[in-house]
């Protein structure tokens, strides 16, 4: 039988003793898992960073995959740790919003979800500390929930999840308002419209802070260096550019900037 | 069988090709290791900062694992190579002292420990180098451990091996006078005062670089942003730290810097 | 049987989404895959850089290791995707001339290769973009053939696969004039003269953008800090360093920057 991937996302850094201790958690309760580092690299405490690689990453690993996620601000608070089966993959981590953006994926596509609370303290390390849950809960959490042990004995059923406040997109007389909702490492900005708000119309413009982009470019390779331009991005996300250069720095965006996508032709 | 984890700990950083190698040269010896990078961002050169993270990731580990490390300034030079058993898991590195802080931790509760020089040529990469022993002798000794060669087959006994000179805790008339070893990336500050040091009591002074902070907190969670506080981490080490701040940058402290705990209340 | 090692090498850094998605795509074809990640650190954009570390990297993978390179200026544009095998290893990723080295060093041992191009849709994730080749074209086809595929079912035979135009050592009156192809994370530079150029001999002079050194360093510890030396490094390369500091720096030099090698005595 094929052991399930554990994922591992945290904003440890790799400068440190951090990241390294979980892959040693997973491996002494789980000796055979099959752990991939996604990133350790998230912006420290940024929960809505984590949500976006979090849903960008899940659609491409294999069903039954096991998102083992830290960037947990409020760890030694009342936050509740969770387990979370999110389609046909699990989430083990805080509760804490890194689960919203799949979770609205997810169930876009007709499958559930369910929560549960790691309230079970059989399943965390024998000497659990009020300052990293990381290692003493979630680490533990997903090695057993690797090697067979079923949701439910991990705490009682959460029924109010917390998920970020993520603006919707919302119409205009001709078109969308949307809202950045990711600056990647180039500083391309994506927010919440996707290709299907362009319902395949290449004639548009966005204004964003004072500036226009008129057409949808198919390629960054397919632009001028300097240029700054409109694509779909490889989810589907539409995404302001430069090329070789940063939107994030050219438009002064960041997230939470809201730009405006109208249609000039007649549908 | 469980195949024993091999944690890779260097100061290679990732921009280059030298950490990637060590994958390559285990995997061609022990096609089936289990291979985990603890960290290639070691301070480069800095073998107590590589004595720290080794000691605070083993605990956790399972037992039978294999750390390689390679920080090794004296590449080239007489130091020897060594594998050695640590309590119920090995190393293989330069004999440097970065196994200083894992040796203490294993002889406080009652463990063995045995030291074997790399001597045996047979065990080395055919085309050994001056210069990237990592390579040639340690990742090949690592992955010859795990596919079950006796340490006592690697070379003959070290009965020496070097340890790094670190300060003990020393008592003052009201407390413990410690120094810091470790200073990580938010710039906290932790040493060789922990929790038993402490005894229990809440009501202290410590006192670093001329200003004082006079309780414990229990979370970074409960501190107010740049509050200078103390709490035991982790690791149940005394930890000096300003909450989404930098320790480091306010008392302009560094590893080697002293720090006085002075008990108030008659005990 | 052993699964082969997936080695993974990228110019995606590691604080953004791409680097996991690459670990997804496989363990979702190929599930008992043996990924090791290289590094996600290559210079962006730059196949040459990629083309040094996959020469240095793959004489160290064992027999049958496929490396997985997505270092892709060019994704989106009319370049070819491939897939290789280069003597005893396989290659998968753009067709840009990542594999220029390892060929040179394959066919210097006599051994062959072949090149196929990734055209058979049959291999791809389902819904390819223009934007992500490495995610929707080369990690499956990776994943592939990890698991049996033959190459010659990905696609047409390519006879004039993409070579970067690396300059030869030439001889001169009394030696050999050099090129610098690789600038290290500490500022070493290598280029393309090998001990074999030196023929044994250790009286030279190397003159480098206007300064001279006279003798090979056996190793960096036998130097003092701050001392320009020549020595040859861990893969027989003649190398120009700073011993604690930046050639590249000092010599203000950069991939491309000449070097010439000349001998004093008679042979």
């Amino acid at each position: 039988m094929n052991r399930p991937v554990i994922s591992i996302t945290t904003d440890f850094g790799t400068t440190d003793y951090d990241s390294g201790v979980l892959t040693g958690v997973i491996l002494s309760i789980a000796p055979t898992a099959n752990i991939a580092v996604l990133t350790h690299d998230i912006t420290p405490f940024n929960v809505l960073e984590g949500a976006v690689i979090l849903s960008r990453c899940a659609p491409f690993f294999p069903d039954g995959a096991i998102h083992l996620m830290v960037v947990d601000p409020g760890v030694g608070t009342k936050r509740r740790g969770m387990a979370a089966r999110i389609g046909r993959q699990y989430f083990v981590g805080p509760d804490n919003g890194l689960i919203t953006l799949l979770v609205d994926q997810v169930k876009a596509a007709g499958e559930t979800c369910e929560y549960f609370a790691l309230e079970n303290p059989g399943f965390w390390l024998p000497d659990t500390t009020n300052i990293f849950h990381g290692r003493d809960v979630f680490a533990p959490a997903a090695a057993h929930l690797s090697a067979g042990i079923p949701l439910n004995e991990f705490g009682s059923p959460i029924h109010d999840p917390v998920f970020l406040p993520i603006p919707d997109p919302s119409r205009t007389t001709n078109g969308w308002k949307g809202t950045v909702l990711h600056v990647d490492h180039f500083g391309n900005l994506t927010g919440n419209l996707t290709g299907k708000h362009l319902s395949g119309r290449k004639s548009f413009t966005i204004a964003i802070n004072g500036v226009r982009i008129t057409n949808l470019t198919p390629t960054y390779g397919s632009a001028h260096p300097g240029d700054l331009i409109a694509l779909l991005d490889d989810s589907d996300y539409l995404e302001i550019a430069v090329s070789q250069g940063s939107a994030e720095k050219r438009l002064n965006a960041c997230v939470g900037t809201e730009f405006e996508l109208s249609f000039q032709e007649q549908p």
